[in-house]
């Protein structure tokens, strides 16, 4: 074990692989993060998530509360994002950056009541979408896309404040806990939904309508991307589609490259789509074929 | 963030997104639904799930502490959904609301024998389907379908005893868990088993006979339901799928509406199937085509 | 509930469900495999994962440290996994299978260096793959095809080492932590990207080259499998794709049985293949049709 | 082990040893009283206790939210004190009794302010009378005298509003972190201080005046208590020091009995007072004597 | 401080300091300890400590779980004893060791009930001899006594079972939650009851008989103690004191010597006692005198 | 509630009982310190403290990570200090103050091998004046008085650099947790022990020689202190006894002002001295006398 010990501690061996830690400056913390959405979703949906047991007497001094706790959270968590991405650590005035963090902590929170609004619509298409749903309550309680647009709506929020790799992180946590992946970047509008979610993914430069509608597993993806002369990708380029309002999307469906799913078109479950397509249109897969599975148990 | 804290605050902000808990009241706890979670399966499968270094000699004194803990979690738990769900709290003899849940607790934990008797064919069926599992216990231990599956038989007899909100909470937790959307209103046969799980989402008027097998992706889903005249969803009108026995289904499959998948039938995996099928029916997708993926680096 | 309890601690219906623990046997712990896993992360990634705020000075101490801990917990781990498979407990010399265990955990801490080669190279081109990603940082901080192919190429090397049960709940964990099913038995070549992930499955005798890029909802799966005369399926028998150097797969499309993808394919995505196809094949879903989705609210 | 078990469990051997529990009734929880400590701490003195990083423009909130906390976990920990002492608990209306809780709960509360009064004349005396304290900051946040007479302050006033149990709970609380043992009942002034601190005893139905302050080891407690004819000691009988105002009593010094201390006396440690002292007596042992120790190593 | 790394690491400077473990065997653990505390303490008082709500038809169901959990952690707790104070490790088989230990916490068990007999009259005595006592609920639940006591007479039995180390630690963790600290080899009559209690402690050779009442701060420890040739104290010769049936002992008395308090004596607080006492003998500190304390202002 | 609530967070109200927090300041926080004690007890005494199972090969790698942690550990809390006893906090360059707590930090490192060679003075001190010790292994492991005197000579450190606050903080967790009160400022020499120790208490101006023993309940205090025109005591007066080598004193000895105990002297239990003795001198208290105790059931 001593020489897998001085192998893996060899310098060599380390570029890339190891994030060295300035002492002051605070690190990037899965747990922080998490415990940063909890009190955002207290603040939003106050009552349905958290322990508090809320009463509306006392709603005000909560909110305050909770804001409070949230500023003091973000601030850190934008710094330290702030220093895990910064090039010249070394030229940094650390008092500076600290409250230029704030002031972007500071300004996100002041987004919150937007945020709120929009989600609002965001349950309301949850249920008046879904038969089985009973309540908007039991939408808010138990739909994981809520918890998943919240994460988005939040880390999008972030991510335009100019706030690095914390809105990504969010992003990822909400894919951890739902199964579904937004990109921060993506363009959501209003009254938006997914059903069941599982394995949807929707890439960092999509445009989305207002009042769309998506199943499990569908892909808002890229086709394909320019590299550079080096062989890189170039950043930033328009790669993934534009969804317009009133569109429905099916399970499974892949829906790749910058097209554009005109307003108020339906695509079936299963199918590859990789043009644009005019609105009002409905979009099915090819009928499926019997045939013979006879080789084996499995089928 | 002095005006934000007041917005958020502002009682007209707040309809819809808050909920008020009343003092004395039992509130629904994922924490508490977790642990419920994890004694119904110690108990199911003693040894198996929880820390307990089960012998023999001892095990009926595990098992007693363990239903007694069980009743407790659970009629505190129940009473918490019927207070979630209750329209007018201040009509309500809490002392018999509590009877009334301690009830209901103690019928389920007479179907847990039968739930037992149910999850071994489920065991069997896995076992026999997947010659990568080495033996019984590792698909009891290791797969995610037999954890969804308990969550799923727990949570669906919680909802014919007519308990509110907690049932669709624990197949959630499950949803969560393994990726694998079961609503608790679904009818499934013996000998279930579904490999790999992601992304499958059953719904809640689904019918499953014996014997049935999905593979990872597959959706029994509704395709549409009726509204009323106010444009709500129409609750409770059947608009899954039935799968008879002995039906295979593979990977991404996308069956919907309230049509037949006739026993003995295969269906190929991404598909999109919209129409019954009688029995014996072997269904692929139609032969892909040869392209050219040109256009840049993605491919 | 007396009765229910008389049932579930009945000798009869324990069969099967029940796992018996012998006393000074460890056993099979998520908790502590969580624990390794997060000190593998962080030996191979130092500064990334978990808490430590590392400096350079001092990484050799960290990771001496961190190779003595992993040591002993697998290797307690190592043992727990024999003691559960082991068929005739009582035959056994505990403290020789102690040793042995002690043996396996310290031959895998010698591959660590070479597991790590590998997966600069996975990040390496996750990061050329994906025009979103700004660093290489942001890719192992963030990206779940990480926590996966680490979990994978540390669960494989086990299963190498003769490991049992324990390889396979190591990759059911990076199963639940990322939504991406991949079998301890898969063999993996270097560069190797899986973007996004949610719903990936790879069956235990895939063989996979060099950099292959799938993306979310890609199966590389079984087609079927031969029983033995009582009906059980065959152990070990290849029966999983074999995927060539250089090929993309996209979401969701569906590779079923002991079928060769040749080099330099692109499979696009939700198509069914079943048989090989030869190096430098393009292939897509035939296309989809319009349709009337007349029938409801839903669409 | 089987018989011991049987032994145990033996419904004769459980008499007084057992503590039944009857399904509904909160339980005296140390868990949650400590928290309840926690809290009162908070509210009383801001940023000094807890994790909280208080900010003068929300304190309002913050003490707004804690009250509110303080005010549920204290009606339920008074609802368990009143359901443990209950001899009739059949003939309860729990609806009631949770009401009755929530009253005193609310009526302890607007006690507060007072109690905060009083504490920060104790926090001065404790500056004043010790060169070794560089801050009433450090005082507060520091000394043992401060925790215990908090404790002692809160468990008196609940005890005079007739909540069973509690207090006594809390008292001890403050004795096991402290080494301070001081009787719920106590009737203590303003100005009150216990330097260092370990092993001090202040019995129930002790009155001391203003300005008090006691070293460690000082015992105000009862020499003898008459008992009823069947032998029980008689219960509330005044039986412990009354103690006036601006005294000293050093360390390990035992005064017992109804007896009084008079003003302005300064009592010398490891004294054994047994009767009452006029105002102004200054006090100290008699003179010890030289001695030969020479029997062994201990001396 | 690399220098201090390498000074603090050096050899030499580890003699004495440093305790080196041998994989594979179980390490004494203070959290264990405490853990098998708590469970003790629940078998003993059901329904006084824990979490457990017990009811009078699940306590057999109880009690055998917390018995077979005991087994298991006073097992492993014995053996780490055992390997701690090994002085040839390497001669050891330790599958032999572990069933030795595994007997002497079944032989332990055994004693359990007479454990609680015991503690029955040390609770009857505590609740008689304390008019602030309200019940003996109350006594068991609140006065640090029980606990001290409880710890005592489990650490007297391991040690009469010929234990090593762990009745010291369990006495250790009484001494530190009560302040009472009571040497394991202590032996202690029936009906023993210390009040408040902080600060008394009791010597290893102490014999206890019957009805004895301590209050705070008394001692009956050694005097002095014989060497041997090399200057080392000799073990095992009786130096505390004997203290007969029916004796009070009022607070700060120090006893010390092998001496002879005769039964029914009362010796009242911070006397000094180095002589034997005949029976009834009723002993006070000789009379304290006034004096002047004119030079500052602490007194 | 409500008035309560404006009462408590008046600004009047607030004086003197609210400690404001300057966002970006580090708190000083006791669950840190507790840590701090844990690192730097396994540093002095590796495998004896904390749950490392600590092997010689592996020893300087623990040492190397252990002293890493403390350095962040302490460097944060010093800093915490510095910030908690600012007067003009507006008026400090905070990264200057942090570089400046780090170098603290540093120096108090740089000693612990200092610490270690006088602790294990104790530590032989304490095994040799106890026949009941068994080995050094069982004082370093479960003798309190170890625990008290390495948080002392940690404080004392800490004092000696010009740290504020933490070295307090450090020496009341070692009060809180052994009953042991030792002041930092105390000067305490080689081969020092305290035999039990619940109730000692040794003031900050305290010079105590080699080869000292206290029992339990010893004080080493101020008689008096002059006060300041205004009223405030005069603060760093030597006020504390200064005992000399070789001296032993008894349980619960009251040792007042600043006079001198000289050399090999030998203090009785429960004496009462306020002023110097020759060395040599033994010294008990004056005899107890018969009394009677006739009036009632105590005595």
């Amino acid at each position: 074990m001593r020489s897998a010990v001085e192998q893996l501690a060899n310098q060599n061996s380390l570029n890339l692989v190891c994030h060295e830690h300035r002492i002051g400056e605070p690190l990037p913390s899965i747990e922080k993060l998490n415990k940063f959405v909890g009190i955002v979703r207290e603040i939003l949906f106050p009552g349905y998530f958290g322990n508090t047991s809320l009463r509306s007497n006392t709603i005000k001094h909560y909110i305050g509360v909770y804001v409070d706790e949230l500023f003091e959270l973000l601030s850190e968590q934008i710094l330290a994002g702030l220093c895990f991405t910064c090039a010249n650590p070394e030229q940094v005035d650390m008092q500076e950056r600290s409250k230029f963090a704030q002031g972007l902590a500071s300004e996100f929170i002041s987004f919150l009541p937007e945020i709120r609004r929009l989600l609002v619509t965001d349950v309301e298409a949850a249920y008046l979408g879904d038969p089985a749903a009973n309540s908007q309550s039991e939408v808010i309680y138990c739909y994981p896309t809520i918890r998943a647009i919240i994460n988005h709506r939040v880390a999008h929020q972030l991510l335009k404040l100019g706030v690095p790799l914390i809105p990504r992180i969010i992003s990822e946590m909400g894919h951890s806990e739902t199964g579904i992946d937004i990109h921060p970047g993506a363009q959501i509008g209003e009254a938006f939904t997914i059903d069941h979610g599982t394995g949807v993914v929707i890439g960092s430069t999509c445009i989305i309508g207002s009042n769309v509608k998506l199943y499990q597993g569908v892909t808002l993806g890229a086709k394909s991307f320019p590299l550079d002369k080096d062989g890189n990708p170039i950043k930033g380029i328009p790669r993934h589609p534009i969804v317009e309002d009133n569109v429905i999307i099916y399970a499974q469906a892949t829906i790749l490259g910058r097209i554009r799913i005109g307003a108020n078109s339906v695509i079936g479950g299963n199918v590859w789509v990789t043009s644009s397509l005019p609105p009002n249109t409905k979009l099915v897969q090819s009928k499926a074929k019997e045939t013979d599975f006879s080789d084996g148990a499995g089928i």
